[in-house]
């Protein structure tokens, strides 16, 4: 028999971007304050301090997608005959979609912590937020993996900078 | 009314590590073999080419921690009366105890990762893998926030490396 446990989350806020139908992979912001992370009032007070790092990392419910993607599967974007894992990408069709994202501060007024770009969909609720620590999460030694073996580099790189490219 | 949403996740797998009463902060790894990912076989396919990046991203569910701690608390290894919030920390006593962990992969045998040091307990409850990919989570202006402010910052450098000290 397989012992099942039960793992249940609460919202604790909410992600606004511009992004309603659309989310580039990891885009520039064009507009000020068009992205936010808005704290449910009840938590506010774990923010103390918070403003004192750069970066953060976010972590939240991938609502939008419904159902379980493949465990391996193609990358369209690739252009190439790939077979990735799923647990080799950030691909949001994971068998628990908790989406993890590294956005800077630019400011943080009451509840609300106005970021620089996120790729996420407007609304998405909020799970956790950490601080991105410079020698716990700093990696300098880290590579691209399977991505180093794509052809085309340069599309990979557009796509990963969110940069606007056909 | 406030809006309710289950948000429930499930186990993959769990992460085995020699920690079963202490774990360091970011403890360096003693034995070879002695931290390993065991992946539940029916997502073992997922992991293809996983092995092709140097650090992955862990994602668990912190089961050890019962109920939810203060919103402000004051770190004890701190030595210092500082107010933190709990999401300028990385304080296991959060409103969604999800943990993150960075590890290096040393190997990958068909569904067992053996990875390097990770400041788990063990029997920890897996929920998610990512790759740790270059260019998007290294953030080289990453800074270390209100850490950088300790009198004693030595001291916080030992808790952040995982060095032994008293």
């Amino acid at each position: 028999m397989k012992e099942e446990l039960s793992i249940n989350f609460k919202k604790i806020g909410i992600i606004e971007t511009p992004y309603e139908k659309v989310a580039p992979y990891q885009p520039f912001e064009k507009d000020v304050n068009s992205f936010k992370v808005i704290i449910d009032p009840e938590y506010s007070e774990g923010l103390e301090r918070l403003c004192s790092f750069k970066y953060i990392y976010l972590l939240y419910f991938i609502d939008r997608y419904s159902g379980e993607g493949d465990l391996v599967f193609k990358p369209d974007w690739t252009r190439e005959d790939i077979d990735v894992g799923i647990f080799a990408s950030r691909s949001p069709g994971r068998p628990n979609p908790i989406g993890l994202s590294i956005t800077s501060i630019k400011k943080i007024e009451k509840n609300i912590i106005y970021t620089t770009g996120l790729d996420v969909f407007n609304g998405t609720p909020l799970l956790d937020i950490k601080p991105y620590i410079k020698d716990l999460d700093v990696k300098p030694e880290a590579n691209f993996g399977w991505l180093d073996e794509l052809k085309d580099k340069g599309h990979f790189a557009k796509h990963l900078m969110g940069i606007p490219h056909d």
